[in-house]
């Protein structure tokens, strides 16, 4: 982030500069996701965040292929947006006691960071298409796609079992 | 946020967390989206970003009005993940010379607003519905569905002017 001057005067800069945030995001969500997985409890809870994990793994390096694509150097910049999503998923879960209210916790945690990659990679998509990059943007709809599944597959483990359990402690 | 003890110990617990957490983003936003108005420039965005300002301020008091039905103390609580999402925005469009350009950055980081308004009030909805609170739950239906048509119109603006627009720059 350049404090002095204004660094991005096109849309393909505004492009790579919001790669780069991706970028980041997807490799602070590989780091988190295995403390997430360690606290949850429901089973298949866990063992959605086990599959998220590989997916996101494959996230970073769909990221890294556009940027190859895309002719631009592979860079992350400081992203302060999924930093404090994940500071306050951290906060608010070690603040719960009892198993499956902390797994109600969360999946609503695991959900923000979901939506923030949806907007993320919309957003993406839009302006690989407005620049002539439909290659660019069909590797991001890949990922787009599934991280809508992984949201959707959150919300029925929360409707079907979890929420449930939480309400009867 | 307690440091020394698990304060949420039921999903009760959890949601009236939840609701001071997006009591204090929805205040946030209040305060942010002037600034974004003042730096937009196509007319259409700058018109949907004021209308939204308007309907913030309704989800604050609608926010305010589930708290008196829950018997809650309305209270805010630091939300990093609204702060971090805010800092990105300004700093991102802080680095942007050329006005459509600008536009697109601004419409993304809006957007990015939205996302994370739509996650919590999600999953608010589901915890009501589970406590039995239909009627909270209707209340910040009313929200989410403004939250979403809101996502939408950003959309609609981008794709039809903005990007394009910024993409001749």
């Amino acid at each position: 982030m350049a404090i002095f001057s204004k660094d991005i005067k096109t849309l393909d800069d505004l492009f790579v500069h919001q790669l780069r945030d991706i970028y980041y995001a997807e490799q602070q969500i590989v780091k988190a996701l295995p403390k997430m997985i360690d606290k949850a409890t429901n089973p298949q809870l866990k063992e959605g965040l086990r599959n998220h994990l590989e997916e996101t793994k494959g996230h970073v390096e769909r990221v890294e292929e556009v940027f190859r694509m895309h002719g631009a150097e592979p860079k992350a910049v400081d992203c302060p947006a999924i930093d404090g999503i994940l500071k306050e998923g951290n906060e608010v879960t070690g603040d719960v006691a009892g198993e499956s209210v902390l797994d109600a916790a969360i999946i609503a945690a695991a959900q923000a960071v979901e939506h923030y990659e949806m907007a993320r990679y919309g957003t993406l998509i839009a302006w690989a298409k407005q620049l002539g990059r439909e290659d660019e943007a069909d590797e991001l709809q890949a990922t787009l796609e599934e991280e809508k599944a992984a949201d959707e597959k959150l919300t029925e483990v929360a409707e079907s079992r979890v929420n449930e359990a939480a309400s009867i402690v």
